[in-house]
Protein backbone atom coordinates (compact mmCIF):
# COMPACT_ATOMS: atom_id res chain seq x y z
CA UNK A 1 0.00 0.00 0.00
CA UNK A 2 1.30 3.50 -0.49
CA UNK A 3 0.58 6.42 1.77
CA UNK A 4 1.16 10.08 0.17
CA UNK A 5 1.30 13.32 2.04
CA UNK A 6 4.29 14.58 4.29
CA UNK A 7 2.37 14.66 7.40
CA UNK A 8 0.89 10.93 6.67
CA UNK A 9 4.37 9.78 5.56
CA UNK A 10 5.84 10.51 9.07
CA UNK A 11 3.33 9.07 10.89
CA UNK A 12 3.47 5.68 9.25
CA UNK A 13 7.31 5.88 9.80
CA UNK A 14 6.48 7.06 13.56
CA UNK A 15 4.01 3.89 13.65
CA UNK A 16 7.03 1.72 12.52
CA UNK A 17 5.73 0.24 9.23
CA UNK A 18 8.19 -2.08 7.34
CA UNK A 19 8.30 -0.66 3.45
CA UNK A 20 10.66 1.72 1.39
CA UNK A 21 10.49 4.91 0.90
CA UNK A 22 10.51 6.25 -2.83
CA UNK A 23 11.60 10.23 -3.46
CA UNK A 24 11.75 11.40 -7.07
CA UNK A 25 13.38 15.03 -5.81
CA UNK A 26 14.97 16.84 -2.66
CA UNK A 27 14.23 19.57 -0.53
CA UNK A 28 14.68 20.09 3.42
CA UNK A 29 11.05 18.25 4.01
CA UNK A 30 12.28 15.49 1.91
CA UNK A 31 15.53 15.06 3.43
CA UNK A 32 13.47 15.07 6.72
CA UNK A 33 11.63 12.24 5.63
CA UNK A 34 14.75 10.45 4.20
CA UNK A 35 16.31 10.56 7.87
CA UNK A 36 13.09 9.58 9.63
CA UNK A 37 13.17 6.24 7.18
CA UNK A 38 16.96 5.67 7.90
CA UNK A 39 16.53 5.40 12.00
CA UNK A 40 13.48 3.02 11.26
CA UNK A 41 15.31 1.01 9.10
CA UNK A 42 13.33 1.97 6.25
CA UNK A 43 15.27 1.92 2.90
CA UNK A 44 15.69 4.92 0.56
CA UNK A 45 14.80 4.83 -3.21
CA UNK A 46 15.21 7.51 -5.83
CA UNK A 47 13.34 7.38 -9.17
CA UNK A 48 12.58 10.10 -11.68
CA UNK A 49 9.38 11.71 -11.49
CA UNK A 50 7.36 10.29 -14.53
CA UNK A 51 8.25 6.93 -12.54
CA UNK A 52 6.70 7.98 -9.59
CA UNK A 53 3.86 9.51 -11.27
CA UNK A 54 3.14 5.91 -12.39
CA UNK A 55 3.16 4.20 -9.00
CA UNK A 56 1.74 7.17 -7.39
CA UNK A 57 -0.58 8.67 -9.63
CA UNK A 58 0.33 12.89 -9.92
CA UNK A 59 -0.87 13.79 -6.25
CA UNK A 60 2.33 12.91 -4.51
CA UNK A 61 4.47 15.80 -3.69
CA UNK A 62 7.85 13.91 -4.53
CA UNK A 63 7.45 11.72 -1.91
CA UNK A 64 6.07 7.87 -1.55
CA UNK A 65 6.01 5.52 1.14
CA UNK A 66 5.62 1.86 -0.21
CA UNK A 67 4.25 0.05 3.25
CA UNK A 68 3.78 -4.15 2.93
CA UNK A 69 0.74 -3.75 5.09
CA UNK A 70 -1.21 -0.75 7.12
CA UNK A 71 0.72 0.52 9.82
CA UNK A 72 -1.16 1.79 12.81
CA UNK A 73 -5.00 1.41 14.56
CA UNK A 74 -6.22 -0.09 10.81
CA UNK A 75 -4.57 -3.39 11.94
CA UNK A 76 -6.17 -5.35 14.50
CA UNK A 77 -8.81 -7.85 13.18
CA UNK A 78 -11.97 -10.68 14.58
CA UNK A 79 -14.45 -10.66 17.98
CA UNK A 80 -11.72 -10.68 20.07
CA UNK A 81 -9.86 -7.34 18.99
CA UNK A 82 -13.57 -5.54 18.70
CA UNK A 83 -14.49 -6.54 22.58
CA UNK A 84 -11.09 -5.20 23.79
CA UNK A 85 -11.30 -2.14 21.54
CA UNK A 86 -15.02 -1.42 22.96
CA UNK A 87 -14.00 -1.63 26.44
CA UNK A 88 -11.11 1.32 25.92
CA UNK A 89 -14.08 3.54 24.59
CA UNK A 90 -14.39 6.81 26.11
CA UNK A 91 -17.91 7.17 28.22
CA UNK A 92 -20.73 9.72 27.05
CA UNK A 93 -19.90 10.49 24.33
CA UNK A 94 -18.29 7.61 22.28
CA UNK A 95 -19.36 7.56 18.64
CA UNK A 96 -19.11 4.04 17.19
CA UNK A 97 -19.95 3.54 13.26
CA UNK A 98 -20.54 0.28 11.63
CA UNK A 99 -20.07 -0.13 7.97
CA UNK A 100 -22.42 -3.28 6.28
CA UNK A 101 -21.50 -4.16 3.42
CA UNK A 102 -19.94 -1.01 1.81
CA UNK A 103 -18.46 -1.86 -1.89
CA UNK A 104 -16.46 1.12 -3.05
CA UNK A 105 -13.36 2.03 -1.57
CA UNK A 106 -13.92 6.15 -2.81
CA UNK A 107 -16.61 5.85 -0.66
CA UNK A 108 -14.91 4.18 2.42
CA UNK A 109 -11.85 6.67 1.96
CA UNK A 110 -14.39 9.36 2.26
CA UNK A 111 -16.12 8.09 5.03
CA UNK A 112 -12.54 7.39 6.97
CA UNK A 113 -11.86 11.23 6.43
CA UNK A 114 -14.99 12.24 7.84
CA UNK A 115 -14.74 9.54 10.81
CA UNK A 116 -11.12 11.55 11.48
CA UNK A 117 -12.52 14.26 11.43
CA UNK A 118 -15.53 13.99 14.04
CA UNK A 119 -13.27 11.83 15.80
CA UNK A 120 -15.04 8.63 15.32
CA UNK A 121 -13.85 6.52 18.38
CA UNK A 122 -14.33 2.76 16.21
CA UNK A 123 -14.68 2.33 12.51
CA UNK A 124 -16.32 -1.48 12.35
CA UNK A 125 -16.13 -3.33 9.33
CA UNK A 126 -17.42 -6.52 7.81
CA UNK A 127 -14.78 -7.39 5.12
CA UNK A 128 -11.41 -7.49 4.76
CA UNK A 129 -10.34 -5.96 1.30
CA UNK A 130 -7.38 -6.65 -1.09
CA UNK A 131 -4.12 -4.48 -0.94
CA UNK A 132 -5.06 -2.44 -4.19
CA UNK A 133 -8.24 -1.42 -2.91
CA UNK A 134 -6.40 -0.58 0.28
CA UNK A 135 -4.34 1.62 -1.02
CA UNK A 136 -7.46 3.57 -3.27
CA UNK A 137 -8.96 3.63 0.57
CA UNK A 138 -5.81 5.27 1.73
CA UNK A 139 -5.50 7.68 -1.33
CA UNK A 140 -9.04 8.83 -1.09
CA UNK A 141 -8.90 9.23 2.71
CA UNK A 142 -6.22 11.71 2.15
CA UNK A 143 -4.09 9.76 5.04
CA UNK A 144 -7.33 9.46 7.26
CA UNK A 145 -7.14 5.06 7.26
CA UNK A 146 -3.83 5.90 9.27
CA UNK A 147 -5.34 7.76 12.41
CA UNK A 148 -8.97 6.19 12.50
CA UNK A 149 -8.97 3.13 14.39
CA UNK A 150 -11.07 -0.15 12.52
CA UNK A 151 -11.77 -3.07 13.82
CA UNK A 152 -12.64 -5.92 10.66
CA UNK A 153 -14.85 -8.09 12.08
CA UNK A 154 -16.91 -11.36 10.35
CA UNK A 155 -20.34 -10.69 11.19
CA UNK A 156 -21.59 -6.87 12.05
CA UNK A 157 -24.76 -8.59 13.76
CA UNK A 158 -22.90 -9.96 16.97
CA UNK A 159 -20.75 -6.31 16.91
CA UNK A 160 -24.01 -4.76 17.33
CA UNK A 161 -24.89 -6.72 20.04
CA UNK A 162 -21.12 -6.66 21.51
CA UNK A 163 -21.89 -2.83 21.47
CA UNK A 164 -25.29 -3.34 22.62
CA UNK A 165 -23.86 -4.76 26.38
CA UNK A 166 -21.31 -2.32 27.12
CA UNK A 167 -24.03 0.70 26.30
CA UNK A 168 -24.22 1.73 23.55
CA UNK A 169 -27.63 2.68 21.47
CA UNK A 170 -27.08 1.42 17.96
CA UNK A 171 -29.01 3.86 15.53
CA UNK A 172 -29.63 2.14 11.83
CA UNK A 173 -30.03 4.78 8.60
CA UNK A 174 -32.64 4.13 6.84
CA UNK A 175 -35.47 5.69 4.50
CA UNK A 176 -38.29 4.40 7.08
CA UNK A 177 -36.61 6.00 9.97
CA UNK A 178 -37.20 8.95 12.18
CA UNK A 179 -36.34 12.21 10.77
CA UNK A 180 -33.03 12.69 11.76
CA UNK A 181 -33.31 16.01 13.81
CA UNK A 182 -36.02 15.02 15.37
CA UNK A 183 -33.83 12.40 17.13
CA UNK A 184 -32.58 12.76 20.29
CA UNK A 185 -28.99 11.27 20.60
CA UNK A 186 -28.02 10.10 24.10
CA UNK A 187 -24.69 8.68 25.65
CA UNK A 188 -23.15 5.97 23.84
CA UNK A 189 -24.22 6.20 20.05
CA UNK A 190 -23.48 3.62 17.27
CA UNK A 191 -24.45 4.37 13.66
CA UNK A 192 -24.73 1.73 11.23
CA UNK A 193 -25.11 2.48 7.48
CA UNK A 194 -25.62 0.17 4.66
CA UNK A 195 -24.10 -0.84 1.24
CA UNK A 196 -24.56 1.67 -1.38
CA UNK A 197 -27.93 1.17 -3.44
CA UNK A 198 -29.69 -1.88 -0.90
CA UNK A 199 -29.07 0.05 2.03
CA UNK A 200 -29.35 -2.25 5.24
CA UNK A 201 -30.47 -5.76 5.47
CA UNK A 202 -33.22 -7.10 7.17
CA UNK A 203 -31.27 -8.72 9.52
CA UNK A 204 -29.01 -5.56 10.90
CA UNK A 205 -31.94 -3.45 10.82
CA UNK A 206 -34.27 -5.48 13.32
CA UNK A 207 -31.49 -5.22 15.65
CA UNK A 208 -30.92 -1.44 15.41
CA UNK A 209 -32.95 0.33 18.42
CA UNK A 210 -33.79 3.29 16.46
CA UNK A 211 -33.85 4.11 12.56
CA UNK A 212 -32.87 7.24 11.22
CA UNK A 213 -33.49 9.13 8.24
CA UNK A 214 -32.23 12.20 7.01
CA UNK A 215 -35.18 15.00 6.17
CA UNK A 216 -35.03 14.94 2.35
CA UNK A 217 -37.16 15.36 -0.55
CA UNK A 218 -35.27 14.62 -3.89
CA UNK A 219 -36.14 12.85 -6.93
CA UNK A 220 -33.60 10.82 -7.13
CA UNK A 221 -33.03 7.62 -4.43
CA UNK A 222 -31.07 8.92 -1.95
CA UNK A 223 -27.90 10.70 -0.81
CA UNK A 224 -23.99 9.14 -1.66
CA UNK A 225 -23.35 6.84 1.34
CA UNK A 226 -20.47 8.72 2.02
CA UNK A 227 -22.39 12.10 1.90
CA UNK A 228 -25.26 10.22 4.26
CA UNK A 229 -22.51 9.18 6.72
CA UNK A 230 -20.89 12.42 6.81
CA UNK A 231 -24.44 14.12 7.36
CA UNK A 232 -25.63 11.36 10.37
CA UNK A 233 -22.10 12.06 12.37
CA UNK A 234 -21.90 15.44 12.52
CA UNK A 235 -25.78 15.79 13.89
CA UNK A 236 -24.54 13.07 16.32
CA UNK A 237 -21.59 14.87 17.74
CA UNK A 238 -23.33 18.30 17.57
CA UNK A 239 -25.89 16.62 19.67
CA UNK A 240 -22.97 15.97 22.03
CA UNK A 241 -21.57 19.26 22.26
CA UNK A 242 -18.58 18.14 20.16
CA UNK A 243 -16.44 20.87 19.36
CA UNK A 244 -13.61 20.51 17.34
CA UNK A 245 -10.04 21.64 18.11
CA UNK A 246 -9.43 23.98 15.43
CA UNK B 1 -24.46 12.92 -22.89
CA UNK B 2 -25.60 9.65 -21.69
CA UNK B 3 -28.75 8.78 -19.00
CA UNK B 4 -28.84 5.74 -16.47
CA UNK B 5 -31.84 4.47 -14.67
CA UNK B 6 -35.69 4.36 -15.95
CA UNK B 7 -36.91 6.51 -14.07
CA UNK B 8 -34.23 9.40 -15.40
CA UNK B 9 -34.68 8.24 -18.53
CA UNK B 10 -38.72 8.73 -18.34
CA UNK B 11 -38.00 12.56 -17.19
CA UNK B 12 -35.68 13.44 -20.02
CA UNK B 13 -37.62 11.96 -22.87
CA UNK B 14 -40.60 14.08 -21.04
CA UNK B 15 -38.02 17.26 -21.12
CA UNK B 16 -37.98 17.14 -25.03
CA UNK B 17 -34.09 16.21 -25.38
CA UNK B 18 -33.01 15.26 -28.25
CA UNK B 19 -30.84 12.17 -29.24
CA UNK B 20 -31.88 8.11 -29.22
CA UNK B 21 -32.20 5.17 -27.12
CA UNK B 22 -30.16 2.43 -27.04
CA UNK B 23 -31.87 -0.94 -25.39
CA UNK B 24 -30.24 -4.56 -25.13
CA UNK B 25 -33.28 -6.13 -23.70
CA UNK B 26 -36.94 -5.94 -23.43
CA UNK B 27 -39.44 -6.16 -20.85
CA UNK B 28 -42.45 -3.56 -19.54
CA UNK B 29 -40.30 -0.95 -18.55
CA UNK B 30 -38.62 -0.86 -21.17
CA UNK B 31 -41.41 -1.23 -23.58
CA UNK B 32 -42.69 1.71 -22.25
CA UNK B 33 -39.58 3.96 -22.37
CA UNK B 34 -39.72 2.39 -26.28
CA UNK B 35 -43.18 3.91 -26.67
CA UNK B 36 -42.20 7.25 -24.97
CA UNK B 37 -39.21 7.89 -27.12
CA UNK B 38 -41.58 7.02 -30.19
CA UNK B 39 -43.94 9.85 -28.92
CA UNK B 40 -40.75 12.41 -28.59
CA UNK B 41 -39.15 11.41 -31.68
CA UNK B 42 -36.31 9.64 -30.50
CA UNK B 43 -35.18 6.96 -32.25
CA UNK B 44 -34.73 3.68 -30.53
CA UNK B 45 -31.37 1.07 -31.71
CA UNK B 46 -31.26 -2.00 -29.92
CA UNK B 47 -27.62 -3.44 -29.03
CA UNK B 48 -25.54 -6.65 -27.83
CA UNK B 49 -25.56 -6.16 -24.03
CA UNK B 50 -21.91 -6.46 -24.09
CA UNK B 51 -21.77 -3.23 -26.69
CA UNK B 52 -24.14 -1.61 -24.06
CA UNK B 53 -21.92 -2.79 -21.23
CA UNK B 54 -18.75 -0.68 -22.85
CA UNK B 55 -20.95 2.30 -24.04
CA UNK B 56 -22.30 2.70 -21.19
CA UNK B 57 -20.61 1.03 -18.08
CA UNK B 58 -22.13 -2.23 -16.25
CA UNK B 59 -24.64 0.22 -14.68
CA UNK B 60 -27.81 0.15 -16.74
CA UNK B 61 -30.34 -1.65 -16.69
CA UNK B 62 -30.83 -2.58 -20.06
CA UNK B 63 -31.39 1.03 -21.63
CA UNK B 64 -29.77 3.86 -21.70
CA UNK B 65 -30.68 7.12 -22.83
CA UNK B 66 -27.87 8.92 -25.32
CA UNK B 67 -28.71 12.58 -25.46
CA UNK B 68 -27.13 15.30 -27.46
CA UNK B 69 -27.98 17.85 -25.09
CA UNK B 70 -28.85 18.26 -21.23
CA UNK B 71 -32.08 18.55 -20.97
CA UNK B 72 -34.24 20.02 -18.11
CA UNK B 73 -33.40 22.91 -15.80
CA UNK B 74 -29.71 23.00 -16.15
CA UNK B 75 -29.64 24.17 -19.64
CA UNK B 76 -29.63 27.89 -19.05
CA UNK B 77 -25.91 29.88 -18.54
CA UNK B 78 -25.04 33.36 -18.21
CA UNK B 79 -25.24 36.72 -16.12
CA UNK B 80 -28.66 37.28 -17.92
CA UNK B 81 -30.06 33.65 -16.70
CA UNK B 82 -28.65 34.54 -13.27
CA UNK B 83 -30.94 37.49 -12.48
CA UNK B 84 -33.90 36.11 -14.24
CA UNK B 85 -33.60 32.68 -11.90
CA UNK B 86 -33.21 34.70 -8.74
CA UNK B 87 -35.85 36.53 -9.30
CA UNK B 88 -38.16 33.39 -9.52
CA UNK B 89 -36.54 31.66 -6.10
CA UNK B 90 -38.86 31.77 -2.96
CA UNK B 91 -38.75 33.68 -0.15
CA UNK B 92 -37.61 33.03 3.60
CA UNK B 93 -36.35 29.49 2.78
CA UNK B 94 -34.73 30.14 -0.21
CA UNK B 95 -31.40 28.15 -0.59
CA UNK B 96 -28.49 29.14 -3.42
CA UNK B 97 -25.58 27.18 -3.48
CA UNK B 98 -22.52 28.48 -5.21
CA UNK B 99 -19.26 26.40 -6.36
CA UNK B 100 -15.67 28.24 -6.82
CA UNK B 101 -13.77 26.38 -9.23
CA UNK B 102 -14.33 22.50 -7.88
CA UNK B 103 -12.80 20.42 -10.40
CA UNK B 104 -13.71 16.76 -9.75
CA UNK B 105 -16.72 15.69 -11.64
CA UNK B 106 -17.61 12.82 -9.18
CA UNK B 107 -17.34 15.60 -6.07
CA UNK B 108 -19.98 17.62 -8.70
CA UNK B 109 -22.10 14.29 -9.40
CA UNK B 110 -22.39 13.97 -5.21
CA UNK B 111 -22.97 17.29 -4.83
CA UNK B 112 -26.22 17.62 -6.79
CA UNK B 113 -27.13 14.59 -5.71
CA UNK B 114 -27.46 16.29 -2.51
CA UNK B 115 -28.61 19.94 -3.71
CA UNK B 116 -31.57 17.53 -5.29
CA UNK B 117 -32.38 16.11 -1.57
CA UNK B 118 -32.19 18.91 -0.01
CA UNK B 119 -34.48 20.48 -2.53
CA UNK B 120 -31.46 23.68 -3.48
CA UNK B 121 -32.79 25.80 -5.55
CA UNK B 122 -30.21 27.13 -7.69
CA UNK B 123 -26.79 25.88 -7.78
CA UNK B 124 -24.51 28.16 -9.75
CA UNK B 125 -21.27 27.61 -11.34
CA UNK B 126 -18.15 29.00 -12.80
CA UNK B 127 -17.11 26.86 -15.35
CA UNK B 128 -19.00 24.95 -18.41
CA UNK B 129 -17.55 21.25 -18.59
CA UNK B 130 -16.81 19.10 -21.37
CA UNK B 131 -19.73 16.62 -22.82
CA UNK B 132 -17.34 13.43 -21.08
CA UNK B 133 -17.12 15.23 -17.18
CA UNK B 134 -20.93 15.89 -17.83
CA UNK B 135 -21.46 12.50 -18.69
CA UNK B 136 -19.69 11.35 -14.94
CA UNK B 137 -21.31 14.23 -13.16
CA UNK B 138 -25.03 12.77 -14.41
CA UNK B 139 -23.95 9.46 -13.51
CA UNK B 140 -22.44 10.02 -10.25
CA UNK B 141 -25.42 12.37 -9.40
CA UNK B 142 -27.68 8.98 -10.18
CA UNK B 143 -29.51 11.60 -12.81
CA UNK B 144 -30.07 14.06 -9.81
CA UNK B 145 -28.25 16.77 -12.29
CA UNK B 146 -31.17 16.06 -14.67
CA UNK B 147 -33.60 18.32 -11.71
CA UNK B 148 -31.26 20.59 -9.71
CA UNK B 149 -32.15 24.04 -11.50
CA UNK B 150 -28.32 25.21 -12.66
CA UNK B 151 -26.89 28.28 -13.77
CA UNK B 152 -23.54 28.67 -15.61
CA UNK B 153 -21.55 32.25 -14.89
CA UNK B 154 -18.52 33.70 -15.93
CA UNK B 155 -17.83 35.71 -12.62
CA UNK B 156 -18.93 34.01 -9.02
CA UNK B 157 -17.68 37.73 -7.47
CA UNK B 158 -20.44 39.09 -9.92
CA UNK B 159 -22.72 35.65 -9.11
CA UNK B 160 -22.86 36.62 -4.98
CA UNK B 161 -23.34 40.63 -5.44
CA UNK B 162 -26.31 39.60 -7.72
CA UNK B 163 -27.77 37.16 -5.16
CA UNK B 164 -27.13 40.29 -2.46
CA UNK B 165 -28.99 42.17 -4.27
CA UNK B 166 -32.19 40.46 -3.71
CA UNK B 167 -31.52 39.65 0.08
CA UNK B 168 -29.80 36.57 0.18
CA UNK B 169 -26.85 36.41 3.10
CA UNK B 170 -23.76 34.62 1.54
CA UNK B 171 -22.13 32.41 3.56
CA UNK B 172 -18.48 31.24 2.96
CA UNK B 173 -17.00 27.40 4.32
CA UNK B 174 -13.43 28.18 5.42
CA UNK B 175 -11.47 26.56 7.94
CA UNK B 176 -11.19 30.29 9.60
CA UNK B 177 -14.81 30.65 9.77
CA UNK B 178 -17.64 30.52 13.02
CA UNK B 179 -18.68 26.82 13.79
CA UNK B 180 -21.11 25.81 12.21
CA UNK B 181 -23.69 24.72 14.89
CA UNK B 182 -23.69 28.29 16.36
CA UNK B 183 -24.36 30.52 13.36
CA UNK B 184 -28.10 31.21 12.93
CA UNK B 185 -29.22 30.83 9.55
CA UNK B 186 -32.18 33.07 8.98
CA UNK B 187 -33.84 34.18 5.71
CA UNK B 188 -32.38 33.52 2.29
CA UNK B 189 -29.03 31.79 2.16
CA UNK B 190 -26.43 31.38 0.01
CA UNK B 191 -23.44 29.07 0.38
CA UNK B 192 -20.49 29.14 -1.28
CA UNK B 193 -17.58 25.77 -1.42
CA UNK B 194 -14.21 26.45 -3.00
CA UNK B 195 -12.53 24.17 -5.04
CA UNK B 196 -10.59 20.18 -3.57
CA UNK B 197 -8.05 21.38 -1.66
CA UNK B 198 -7.08 24.66 -1.74
CA UNK B 199 -10.63 26.45 -0.75
CA UNK B 200 -12.28 30.06 -1.55
CA UNK B 201 -10.41 32.15 -2.85
CA UNK B 202 -9.40 35.26 -1.56
CA UNK B 203 -11.81 38.09 -3.43
CA UNK B 204 -14.65 35.25 -2.74
CA UNK B 205 -13.76 35.21 0.89
CA UNK B 206 -13.68 38.49 1.44
CA UNK B 207 -17.14 38.99 -0.28
CA UNK B 208 -18.68 36.78 1.57
CA UNK B 209 -21.16 37.88 4.72
CA UNK B 210 -20.17 35.75 6.91
CA UNK B 211 -17.29 32.41 7.22
CA UNK B 212 -18.85 29.16 8.48
CA UNK B 213 -16.68 25.81 9.53
CA UNK B 214 -17.77 22.15 10.19
CA UNK B 215 -16.61 21.60 13.66
CA UNK B 216 -13.67 18.85 13.59
CA UNK B 217 -10.45 18.22 14.85
CA UNK B 218 -9.28 15.37 12.09
CA UNK B 219 -5.09 14.58 11.49
CA UNK B 220 -5.79 15.12 7.89
CA UNK B 221 -6.90 18.82 5.82
CA UNK B 222 -10.62 18.09 5.64
CA UNK B 223 -13.70 17.03 4.69
CA UNK B 224 -13.88 15.83 1.03
CA UNK B 225 -16.17 18.63 -0.37
CA UNK B 226 -18.83 16.82 -1.45
CA UNK B 227 -19.57 15.59 2.25
CA UNK B 228 -18.25 19.06 3.72
CA UNK B 229 -21.30 20.33 0.74
CA UNK B 230 -23.57 18.06 2.41
CA UNK B 231 -23.33 19.11 6.01
CA UNK B 232 -23.48 22.46 5.32
CA UNK B 233 -27.07 22.43 3.47
CA UNK B 234 -27.88 20.04 6.11
CA UNK B 235 -27.45 22.32 8.59
CA UNK B 236 -28.70 24.65 6.47
CA UNK B 237 -31.95 23.47 5.83
CA UNK B 238 -32.30 21.84 9.39
CA UNK B 239 -32.66 25.60 10.55
CA UNK B 240 -34.98 26.42 8.18
CA UNK B 241 -37.36 23.89 9.52
CA UNK B 242 -36.73 21.57 6.05
CA UNK B 243 -39.04 18.61 6.68
CA UNK B 244 -38.28 16.47 3.43
CA UNK B 245 -41.50 14.88 2.17
CA UNK B 246 -41.10 10.79 2.38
Amino acid sequence: MLVLGFHAIEESLRGGGRGELLVCKRNSRIARLEEMAARSGVSVRVLEPRELDRIAGADHRGAVLRLEELPGPASRHGAGALAERLGELPGSTALLLLLDGLSDPHNLGAILRSADQFAVDLLVLTSRRSVRETETVLRTSSGASLYVPVATVPNLVQAMEAAKKVGFWIYGADLGGERLDKVRFEGRAALVLGAEGSGLRRLVRERCDELVRIPARGHVDSFNVSVAAGILMYEIRRQQGFAGSR
